[in-house]
């Protein structure tokens, strides 16, 4: 029967995990080839260099932003993993299609930090979070449906469903900030981050 | 004896796996190097971004090609692996010849995108596509024989070769395309691997 | 109940583990992107480059000494792994902060390459160093007080600390050795970690 | 006891393991990164593009001799780790020392396709595998004297050092022939890895 391949590819979870950690940890790594020293003919005491360094804070500002927007997805990633029981050809593909957003990550992070006064640069960032949100709830539906999903519980199911349609319009509300001023629109999404990193228990915020 | 290195050496599939997934993810990743964000000095204001961004359309396509590409081979490699039961130091080497050309693949992607209209470029990039599926092909014979495959079905091992052979016929077609025009052979080997990837259950090609 | 997302996420330490080991390793390898072969054009015969490649020996120098850096953070982060039972979303985002440090080691590297003679630059690669160890001290602190720490001895629990509080001290001093010439300071801190890689028996170093 | 820290660090083998298989996958893929394609404003047809990627071929050659030579040490580290229980902290100090020879790998391959016809950078290319090669048999020396092999036959012990010790001659040959002409050298180096790749059985060679 022509199905079979179908039904024998993409079995391994742990293959899969093993790939996504490889891409994350390129990806991430990779967001700091941006950051350049500062050229040495311009540098004469140690005055200048504390001045160039200084002029590299919004990038590196943009830099930490990233790389907590990809822990966010990677944690997101392993916490769905974790209540599966096996793969399928499917959802292996839904995944790889959210580590072809993982790997433009830095591209859209560069395109963000060379024009962080333009909006389109910040749509173009945060339709990168979008799709990303949108594959993780794609593959958790779809894996749910699949019978691929070990025997959760309903809040388990719930939590994750909630928790990507929270964050999400959150970061839609700082992207929509944008029409204001970019610069709103970035700090609100880096305070929205820093509150899932940290996830405070003494905040309201903590409870989404 | 002086055999006893070869008896002993590469007989891990765990590490050859992990190997696999790092050079693949690497690979996958660095693509994206060769897409740059516009030079500043030449855009004004979003009007300017917006055509800069999309100038960058057709690099992009080719990127989500090649990352479609590596996909595929991943899934192809990995589905092999499943059926195995070990390795030995003749099937690790094949597998690193398997390596060698998916870490190359950057490097036919950003020739084929920087001479997307030249037929070399495109015969370039599916000599690769034809090399890596020959050797899975050389892969799945050898372990076959060497009674590394544990207990697989008849089923499983046609499937398998007929899904190197089908594919590989249609991009040989897709690049015999490229006497009439490089963008017909590049548009075609695009819905091959769209259809491979997504796998629909109401079309004739999903039975491939 | 809301809390639920917090309690389920980033439970893996496997993976948590994977991610750390993808993040150093490219960390790692990126250093040595940082050392060219001379131009071609400046070299035309074998006394040239013999001259050209001993100009590249400073470089290469701070290059030992950051991979050297990676590999004692890596043992200690491994170490500690050892000891946990699992892993809690807190714990998760301790480390990715701690990755965020190590992925941004290429360029305190590289940065001191470029200034070897400057003050700040010897100050800003102590202060990743110094990141690096008080993170590695809260994960350990966190892990005991939240009982992810499977049933290790006092010995082992003091051990680790002792460690992080000792190899500190020593690096403090050799960037306060900058006062009077950066040299002196990176010199004393390519001792330090001599003498942490190497573990010689014979000397009094060794019992720290 | 001070010595405590030292008894605890570096125990995992699969750690280990992991970091390898990570920093071998970044240097194997990063080694491509130097084949540049031709300058597109220099090539105005198929023919020109055809000379263009001819004159590429012996990067491509210096490129494939690397790509086998990482292959080899690669499965010389896993034939080795296959026959151990576990690991010390002086023993992942080795390693990490033989993985700082194998990130300096693409500079030492870029130093040879820039210098081709130099023997000063043949020379550095074989000091660099001589250097991979002792340290593979220090490790092996070392692990066999700490008790960490487990339960190896005499045969398998004599089997690995005898081949560091006969591809070490071999490579040592090679590059002796540098006297002479590089290019016999580099010959001979790849004919070398060509009969450890394949290990034909119906040649002499195939009993090293």
């Amino acid at each position: 029967m022509p199905t079979w391949y179908n039904r024998i590819a993409g079995q391994s979870l742990e293959r899969l995990a093993a790939l996504s950690d490889g891409i994350f940890a390129v990806a991430m790594t990779i967001l700091v080839l941006d950051i350049h020293a500062p050229a040495a003919h311009a540098v004469h005491n140690e005055n200048d260099l504390w001045l160039a360094l200084c002029s590299l804070a919004p990038r590196l500002l943009v830099y930490l932003m990233s790389f907590m927007t990809l822990g966010i997805f990677w944690i997101g990633q392993q916490t769905q993993f974790n209540q599966l029981s096996q793969s399928d050809r499917h959802l292996t593909w839904i995944h790889i299609a959210f580590l072809a957003l993982v790997s433009i990550m830095p591209f859209s992070t560069s395109f963000l930090a060379e024009f962080i006064g333009f909006r389109l640069a910040l749509l173009l960032y945060w339709a990168n979070i979008l799709l990303l949100g949108l594959i993780l709830d794609v593959s958790w539906r779809y894996a749910d449906h699949s019978g691929l999903v070990q025997d959760s519980s309903h809040e388990v199911r719930c939590a994750i469903e909630r928790r990507i349609l929270i964050a999400q319009s959150l970061y839609a509300f700082g992207a929509f900030l944008c029409i204001f001023n970019t610069y709103w629109g970035i700090g609100f999404i880096v305070l929205v981050q820093l509150n899932y990193a940290i996830a405070p228990r003494f905040r309201p915020f903590s409870r989404l």
